[in-house]
């Protein structure tokens, strides 16, 4: 079992994009916890006395799903907690439990991506199959998607015992997780299936809402609420700036994968964008929407969602004429005078917690 | 919106089988609860700010989803209580408590029906069609079903807010939805999807792996843990007792339920069981299988399994030529000794908690 895992860590080793010897030794530090999480669900199932078959599948269901990602949200976490602390060291122990809480919100994100390969039919996720298209899975994912969340709070029982911060931990995952599941309910209902796209739908306000929930508070606010709550902060207040300081980087950063998959290099983002295609809600349709004249909502709804390259090139060309791109490039910079702002306002936390996240996405090429 | 929550509540008021007044006084607080959890949850939305189109959404999943049970399981906390009291008051805020988590487990139990009807492909439960196969669900029931079991921890929030039992509550909730995963995922793998039946997996040691982590744990054992946590109990032992008494109660109410599908009064039990039909891993069939000679084997292989009329006579000839019935009606009462031998065997817990809930299912009809 253990053999499997080595081997999984070590082959995503030389993916690792490298920038100084502090991040190196967090990764590593970072990998190398994931065995020992995969040791905790497996002792579980051990203890369950569950027959081999369901070990096999439990086995393949982790290595399968939690891994292959960026892990950039997981990172965050120790990262987050070093800013916090600023010179002073950070203890073994409390990297430990940041990278429990890291590995939890890589867990929780597989969790959600799994179910929702299915709900979108998707054919592939970090470019190999979805899950549930594997031989012997199908509907089987739905109930490992629940499993992957599951083990999280066992996690949290085998790390943080009788830590006196674990029950604020668990309200604070369980709130990120049913803000998440509402902001992929108004994702998954906005538009009917089979039905061609009511575009009075496609507003900003609709967008906004879909990204704070689905995306922001899982991806940005959950990993410094962590290192925050790891760290020893209880004020509410710390709480409520962080949660709107992240909030907009959130939102900063959908917009911006909205931008890539139009306008970015996909040997640099590593797929080809399809949002297009696709008829996605993404923010680039929706400022058009909001610029295009008559002619062009005419040209949107007939070429956008369409599957086929000339109807892309013809949005395209819409967006250029629309000055899209320049429109993007003034909100990034105001965006990120914005956040700096709002950084520089509050006094109740560490300035570095947030201006290293920042610099991790500002003007971000993948 | 309680507006709906009040009729639903009422139409559901005339199925209410009454035994006597303490019972109806019992469920019509029950169900009194309801609507105050409808509304924190619609208020939850409401916070979020989700647009009216999910806030229908949500409140037709919440009515259609979590209501027409029995509700045996939600009622059993608050009697389990009572029991544990015996001759004194329950105050009216435990009462409370204990409710919020009845109906905590009957919204995990509409958490896994909801899935799992999408993952058995089933066409009705509860006499209706099923979640997903509702015009405008489809596979959002997926992301339904999560919300649906996200909710209970807000439920617990909301009405234990710094309540010292709530950790222990949420750890005891968490691991029994860990479990019960764990008893679907076995459920489900046990065999092949699109194969034919490998025989050789309908054991009895798989049949009781499956019954306690998918039944027993969220059916018995839970409520019974639930009474003991808001009545105080913190010793280790009680709840390893309770435990063990609930897993046995467990299994022999899934036995019934197996031998009643087959053996029952359709218009008594409410519906026309299809186990054979659908070649279940049923209590009956394992032990025709393990008692059964050559010949007997290969009638089972043959027939059972198959939707025709033809195939169930033979099996059900077959089970009489085996005196099925009669090895339950030993079963059962060997069974019901032994229960009553583990309860008066302990001493760490009123003997009424587990005599009352035992009585509510021996030689139960439906
Ligand atoms: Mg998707
Ligand atoms: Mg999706
Ligand atoms: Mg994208
Ligand atoms: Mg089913
Ligand atoms: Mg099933
Ligand atoms: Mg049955």
């Amino acid at each position: 079992m253990n053999q499997l895992y080595r081997i999984r860590v070590e082959s995503h080793a030389p993916n690792i994009q490298l920038h100084d010897m502090a991040s190196v030794n967090a990764k590593d530090r970072f990998l190398q916890l994931f065995p020992r999480l995969c040791k905790v669900a497996m002792d579980y199932a051990d203890e369950l006395k569950l027959p081999q078959r369901q070990r096999d599948h439990l086995e393949r269901s982790l290595s399968y799903n939690v891994m292959g990602g960026k892990m950039n949200r997981g990172l965050t976490v120790a990262a987050g907690l070093q800013s916090l602390r600023g010179d002073a060291v950070v203890s073994e122990e409390d990297l430990v439990l940041a990278d429990v809480c890291g590995w939890g919100i890589e867990w929780l994100q597989a969790f959600f991506l799994v179910a929702d390969d299915i709900m979108d039919q998707s054919v592939t996720r970090r470019g190999q199959p979805c899950w549930y298209r594997l031989e012997g899975v199908g509907n089987v994912a739905i109930n490992d998607a629940f499993i992957l969340e599951a083990l999280i709070y066992r996690f949290f029982r085998v790390f943080f015992k009788d830590h006196p911060a674990r029950l604020h931990l668990i309200d604070l995952f369980q709130d990120v997780t049913l803000k998440t599941e509402m902001g992929q309910l108004t994702d998954l209902t906005t538009q009917v299936l089979g039905q061609p796209i009511d575009w009075s739908r496609y507003t900003l306000d609709t967008y906004k809402t879909i990204v704070k929930y689905k995306t922001s508070y899982y991806s940005f606010y959950l990993p410094v609420a962590c290192s925050m709550i790891i760290g020893g902060i209880t004020s509410e207040e710390a709480f409520e700036v962080a949660e709107k300081i992240c909030l907009a980087m959130g939102e900063y950063f959908q917009i911006q994968d909205d931008f890539l998959d139009c306008y970015g290099d996909p040997e640099v983002i590593g797929k080809i964008g399809t949002d297009i295609e696709d008829g996605k809600c993404c923010w680039l349709v929706v400022q058009a929407l909001n610029r295009a004249d008559e002619a062009g909502i005419q040209t949107i709804k007939t070429h956008y969602g369409t599957n086929n390259h000339e109807s892309v090139e013809v949005i395209k060309k819409l967006y250029a004429e629309l000055n899209i791109k320049k429109i993007f490039e003034d909100y990034e910079d105001a965006c990120y005078v914005e956040i700096n702002r709002m950084i520089d306002e509050q006094q109740v936390l560490p300035k570095a917690i947030f201006v290293d996240l920042l610099a991790k996405i500002f003007k971000r090429q993948k």
